[in-house]
This record gives structure tokens, sequence and C-alpha cells, in this order.
């Protein structure tokens, strides 16, 4: 645990809610987590909705015109924008006036930011995300989530390495079991991909367990949970999608069978168990703490990924991904 | 629809609850749908168990010595056991003793038994199957389900025609709508598959609107949905976990707060919502009806499997995917 104060600049401007929540969460965060938090947008309407919130711990604003929108091109929309909220911010890691960036906005343009101000680790072809896919596996990470469609069996065994350290790190698991996602537990199965991924993974440091299948994930099998970000993006988005399916035949089904708040209590549970990856995660294999979450995010999720920042930052978790990428990437 | 008696060859040996729970679905199965069946396997064992349902329609039994089991190879164990229940069936369909044949045994070996057998239809290159992945949306295919692991865009488009012809013969949907499942809405989105077969399938004569994603599946977003086999197995186990997940969950919750049967009824309904796919379907692109079921069928299963198998009958499912498949890959 470092001795100073952890640092975090917190785009102000990105997310659906943008700033009034974001200024929320981050104020509540300073408090509860003995943390600086930096909020970066435009100083007026930050002041506007700081003031709201009465006397409150060191929050300090940094201004930034402009703000990058989901659909722009994130590449053309950094180049147009050099004053863009997510570039001010994460130009502060960059120049250490930050230890960690958190945004609630288009994941695009964060992940091209970090790229382009941050650099990339040694090994890294492209920054990877993954989180808890699934609520009742809560010691269960699944890697890759999106940012890499197509991948090669050495992405899959990177996605590997960046998903213990974060079990590690983040979920202090000790020794995190790494399980390959496939269509059949056995070696020998899976597609192409899978396949080789597999001996990669059985000659590499990792505690290896073999392959998963879909139904294994709710059970959390294994601690990390590796596939390419295009299956891992349909998994995700089909764990919400039946959450909600399974949520509305519920409230169905129950109506005037239990009280009002029993059937709130139940659906709201199943509804979180089946959108935990929403609560967002940090953008992996890039030279600093970045922490992107969802566009959706109110307060209190804005609060966690904060959370998230610090014990990325407190645990040196940057630090670790280079030194075990080199280790088992040499 | 065809006015001569349909005649369906069952494999009696297959599956874990052969043969009592096969014959017993498959004598339910004559008598409500006025089909003929013929019992496939050892002789004595059926007997014993038409024995026990009294008076029955036409059922005829036909000897099969050997049965292959799964965890063998299917290709070996169909060489060195010509008398194996599953190939004698197929057989007689191959001679035009059998319109169709319905086995609960190994997947594998139905799939071998029905290439060698039957031979594949021009432009298949491996057979497919699929079927309703997720029974909230009761109106939606999803191919590829297994078979096809490793897949090429224009395999992708055959799983769309055959879901098509499916959809149309099986569900009796009129134009059903084709989408491809990827990791985006928008054209362009996709791993580089998706984003090729995109191509082809807006040249095609399919009904194709676009990508869908993997919250769009529950709600039925499109009648026949693609995708490659180890996304569509990963999927349909996903499916079944989490819905085993969910069910657990309720039971503790409700328990104590509803009665006994209502929790029943509702973790129920929800089970077998989450199962769907365990029906089993036909196997796609041989010559000939085929129907799988899931190893763990009981005689409603099996009955449910026997229906399918006489609606590809009755609505030459056969003769319009090879019509279809000679149209779009010319």
């Amino acid at each position: 645990m470092s001795e100073k104060v952890v640092k975090i600049a917190v785009d102000a401007m990105g997310g659906d809610y943008a700033p009034g929540e974001i200024v929320k969460g981050a104020i509540q965060a300073a408090r509860e987590q003995g943390i600086e938090v930096i909020l970066v947008g435009r100083k007026e309407l930050i002041k506007e909705e700081t003031s709201k919130h009465g006397a409150f711990p060191p929050i300090s604003i940094v201004n930034a015109n402009e703000v990058i929108r989901e659909g722009e091109s994130p590449v053309a929309a950094l180049r147009l924008k050099p004053d863009a909220s997510i570039l001010v911010s994460t130009r502060m890691v960059k120049e250490r006036k930050a230890d960690a960036i958190v945004s609630m906005g288009y994941t695009g343009a964060v992940m091209v930011a970090a790229i382009e101000v941050l650099g990339k680790l040694e090994g890294i072809k492209r920054p990877s995300a993954g989180s808890i896919l699934c609520g009742f596996a809560s010691a269960t990470l699944v890697f890759d989530l999106g940012p890499n469609a197509d991948c090669k069996p050495r992405d899959l065994l990177t996605f590997a390495i960046i998903g213990s350290v974060v079990a590690q790190k983040i979920l202090h698991i000790n020794n995190p079991t790494v399980a390959l996602l496939s269509n059949g537990a056995e070696e020998g199965k899976g597609n192409f991909l899978v396949k080789k991924a597999y001996q990669l993974f059985k000659e590499s440091h990792l505690n290896f367990i073999g392959n998963v299948e879909g139904n294994d994930i709710p059970f959390g099998k294994a601690n990390v949970i590796v596939c390419d970000g295009f299956t891992g993006n349909i998994l995700l988005k089909f764990c919400e999608g039946l959450g909600e399916a399974i949520v509305e035949r519920l409230r169905d089904f129950l109506d005037r069978q239990l009280p009002r708040e029993k059937i709130e209590a139940i659906t709201n549970d199943l509804f979180s168990l089946t959108h935990t990856a929403e609560q967002g995660g940090p953008i992996l294999g890039v030279n600093g703490v970045v922490v992107v979450g969802h566009g959706r995010s109110k307060a209190p999720q804005v609060a966690n990924a904060i959370n998230i920042a610090k014990m990325a930052v407190e645990s040196n978790l940057v630090e670790e991904l280079k030194t075990e990428l080199e280790r088992e990437l040499k």
C-alpha cells in the first residue's frame, strides 16, 4: 500500500448522466475512500454540480472544453478535439498529475486516448477488457469481453496473464485458476484457436485447469475464463438479455402472489446478477490505470469505478502486469 | 401433406433411458401422431418394454445387436459395429424402408452414420444442427449450435439457408427474417468472419435484416440467427447454466414465501425455457431426415423428436433444402 493519497482524474463529461451523476459519485468516492479527485470538464457546469453537495473533501477542477460522443470516430475525434475531457484527463496520468483516470464516456474514445497518450505495454497488440461476467460467479473474471474480436492463440495467452494479475490484485485471489472457454471439457475440444491456445497455456506458468464450457461460467469453475472478445461480448450481452427476459416473466408470474417489495427485491437481485459486467473495469495493457464504466452509470457505479481505480493504483497493477507479461511472453 | 402413413425408424438403444423411455415415447407418438414406428435394437429387450404398454398401434421391431456409446470414436465404432442400432436404422432410410430416423444416442455417431450412409447434400461441407436456443423466443432458430466449430463466410450462408427452410417447414414461418449474430448492430461490426458473411448475406435471396447482438436472442429479433458452431454451442450451454443458477437462487428466495407447488411451477417454467435446445432437432444437410435428441430424453421428449421427424417428412424438408441450397450456392 502506498502511503500517499491516491489522486484520480475523473472525466466529468463522459456518460449518459454527466456531469450530475459523475460529480455526485466522485464526491461520494472522495469522502468514503480517502482519495483526491480531480474533476475534468467544463468548469462552470462542474461547479454548478459540486455546489449542490455542500462542504466536500479534496476535489479540484481542471477545465476541458470539449466532449467526445458515442458514434464519433474515436481516432478522428481525438485529433479534432485536443481539449476533450477524456484527453485532458488521460494526459494528467501521463504527466503524473494523477495516478489514474476514470471515465463513463464512449469506450472507443477512452481506449484510443489511453493507447495514444499512455502507450501500450510490451507484448500487447491491443488492450483488453474483462470483468465478472455473471454475478453468480463473483470470483470469476472473463477476458476478453470486447476489444479483441479476432484473436491469435498468443492473444488468448495474453488475456490469461492479464486476467490472473487482475484476479490477484483486484479480487485478492491467490494463485487463480485459469481455463479456456470451449465447446467441450476434454483436451482436443475447441475451434482451431482454442486448440492451439491450449498448448501455449499448458507450457505457461499459469495455474491452467483446462477447458470449461458455457454452463460452467455461472458456477465459477475457474477464476479466469479466457475467450476471444467476439465470443465474450456476445455472452455478456446474452447474459443481460436473458436476465431481462427472466425478470419480466417473474414479474408477471409473481404479481399479486407476493408483496410488491418482495417482488422488487428478487427481480432487482436477478437483474443485477445478470448485469455485473456493466460496472466497468480497467482497460488493461496500457501504461497507466484507466477505468471505463458503462454509459448508463449513476453515482454508485461511478464511485465503484473509482474504487477499482484506487485498488489498481495501490496494488501496483500496471507494474505487476509488465513483469508477468515479460516473464510469459519472452 | 403426403397421404401415406409416415414410417419412422427409432433407435431404441440410444440414450440414457434406453430402451424403456424410448419405447414408451415411440408408442405414445404412434398413438397420437398416426404414424408407423419401427423400433430398432435388441429384440428381446424391446419386446419386454412393449409388453408393458398393452395393446398398441402399428409398431414393428427390427433386430440390431450392438450399441455405440458416448466416448467411442464414432468413425471407428461404426466400422467395428456394423450391426449397431444407429447404423441399422439409418440404413432403413437409405433403403426406403423408413422415411426418417430418430435417435437419442451419441450425437457424434448419429452424425457420422448419417453422413456415411445417407451422404451429404450438394454444397454441404459438414451437416449443421440448430434449434430454438431459448424458449423466450419460440420463433427464433439459432444455427449452428455445435457441429461446425470453425467456419468460413460461406458456411454461415449455408446455415442461413438451412435455418430459413427449417423456420418455414417446421415452425411454419412465412418469409423468415435472418440475422447475423455479432458484437454490434451496425454493418461493419463483427469479427472477420461475420464482416465477410455480411456481404454474402446481402447479396442472397434471404430476408436478411442485418446484425443482432447477444441480448436480442431472448427477444426474438430475427427468426433465424446465424453464428459459427463454437459460439452457438457456448451460448446454448451458458443459457442452460444461467437458467440453473437462477432457478437455485429463486428456490432459496421463495422458500416459505409461496406454496411449494407455485415454486415448482415457476422454477420448472424457467428451467424449461432455458433448456429448449435439449429437445433436439434434425441433422441438416444429409440426404434424409435424421432427428437426434438429448441423451437425457424421457418419453415426452422422444415423442416430440418423432413429431419433428414427421413434420420434416410431410413438408418435404430435404427436397426443399436441396432446391434452396442449389439456388443460393450456385
